[in-house]
């Protein structure tokens, strides 16, 4: 396993799925996560904050969604080698929208940290697009 | 059914599921529907076609989701009052994502035309983001 | 944009995704979320609440996406000429399937509410059957 | 395992998930089934087929799906007692609606065999609705 | 319906969706929710316990799931003949995951009785494949 | 980010959706695929290839699901530590069951690889249950 490679060689990274990516999925996502921390904070009704936690659920497991088939379909093998950071980075967002995270409260630092990860990723993204 | 009211009112749009809209979404989607028909025209392979079959089903089918999202969910009366068209955009663009559109056809002018329809909605929804 | 146009020319409503579509599927999930509204309205346990709202979640949702399929799929042009009501119609429907409607409460009125304009499109649908 | 009960005593069907069952869902699924056989037949396109495949993979899975449902969440241990005959006709029924019924051909005959199971289980439901 | 047929003859049991059937997939998903019904009663913050039916609800929602393809695309009428209590067994697991069963409470005891009907129908289901 | 860390520390994997894992679940969903693979060298209808195709393409996103899941959910930063070699590892294998792996082709080879990948991933996984 190289971590620094001399050259970058980036086959067309999509045989079919259709060549589209893009952050902005996840990003949208963890927004609404964010928001619906923040509504849950200026409402006291028992039935609001469980529809909350549903809907939160459901967008969390979205932005783990995107972000994982980022991170297999659409980097690859010499992008991990230029930027020997992505795996892990990547690792931590998604337990950022998991259980440890987002799933598991309503905490609107969580997912601030969750929209910091996820920009991470994508200012990576958009240098791979320019490279 | 008044369709030029003197005054829009508009609630806050959503009282839960976030607050957050974005045709990108759909846009997304569309782009992907594009690819794929225009990988296609490349590629004689019946595996290949078959899998192209499948994959924009489900895209074109994620391009109405979001696009019914919208229409139901972030759209408000005032919205359609002062955009008496609106109802019939999301209509056709929606239709131009089904059986009669990207969903029973390759053609990359079909989904040109999605694209189009989607952007025109995009404009709207930027101006009622502005106003 | 016609509304009344003279003649009506429907043609084949589907070319493909078998040109079966019924109203009865989206009043069949209407009349659960009712019941469960009517369940919830009978029962102070906590959790048994808590299941009700998930499955609530569900089954409006599921409202949702058959009326979109109905308004997308089955209607066309010349049905929204001769029933100018009908995008109106179904914007309200799945609006009272939603956030403001039976997603965000446990009402037994706003199912109803929701039940009468399924019966609305209902009719319309009947009347295009045997046009 | 008693087969011929002298009584039948049904309790509430269900606690919660909405007590509103209908075979009409299975019905529904299982008609565009034989649409799509039906048109598959009048039409030589091979794209056409493929996606006919594909929505006809769907609907058969809601067919079966819809039947599992009524067979587990529905019928109670008395039913079985009065009608010993209703676990082979769900099992014939779903198995008519799989990789040896209509997922695995485009059999019109077929199609029609599974309606008619259908309509089997939707007779003894509606006896057991007006027992 | 002949209940001890004298000798048994299973044609390949599946045509295509791989042949590939294993009870561990119900098991593997019952012990999720056996799981959370202990973790839930050594945590009484409320924002847990409504993740907990969330997740609980779809849980219980796979093992009938895939106990449902079991009995439907696995076992095939010699199978039924020869373990005539086959249908029931499945019928009762099915139910204990439901909303009478797993979906409805939080009991480990509920969740261990839905084990063990799994084990039975893996015993049996064992003992098939060494026929 | 240290790679080799002198001792390992495994907080509780999972806060609540159960900490039941089992790389089982990816292991049986590739055997589905390579079933297919096999079963379609033997048969030349053209159809039967259109619905392996499409159960493929099903069955590949499952054994994704499953392995991202296990990289994100279950394995913890003390885990990748002792193991440097499993983030490459999980991507490898999730790539072997998309476009450029199972899902872009009917390989036995392939699919074997895939399975190769998965039983590395489960000695890590049944390693780190006895530490």
């Amino acid at each position: 396993m190289r971590f620094l490679a001399p050259t970058i060689e980036v086959r067309a990274h999509c045989d079919l799925p259709c060549g589209v990516y893009d952050p902005a999925q996840a990003h949208i996502e963890a927004q609404s996560v964010k928001a619906i921390c923040e509504k849950v904070a200026d409402n006291n009704d028992p039935d609001f904050r469980t529809r909350a936690a549903i809907i939160k659920e459901q967008r969390s497991e979205l932005v783990k969604h995107h972000l994982w088939v980022l991170w297999t379909d659409y980097f690859k093998p010499p992008h991990f080698e230029k930027y020997p950071q992505l795996h892990q980075l990547f690792n931590e967002a998604t337990k950022l929208a998991g259980a440890a995270g987002t799933k598991g409260s309503f905490s609107v630092d969580t997912a601030d940290q969750l929209l910091e990860k996820i920009d991470e990723i994508a200012d990576i993204f958009t240098a791979t697009k320019q490279g």
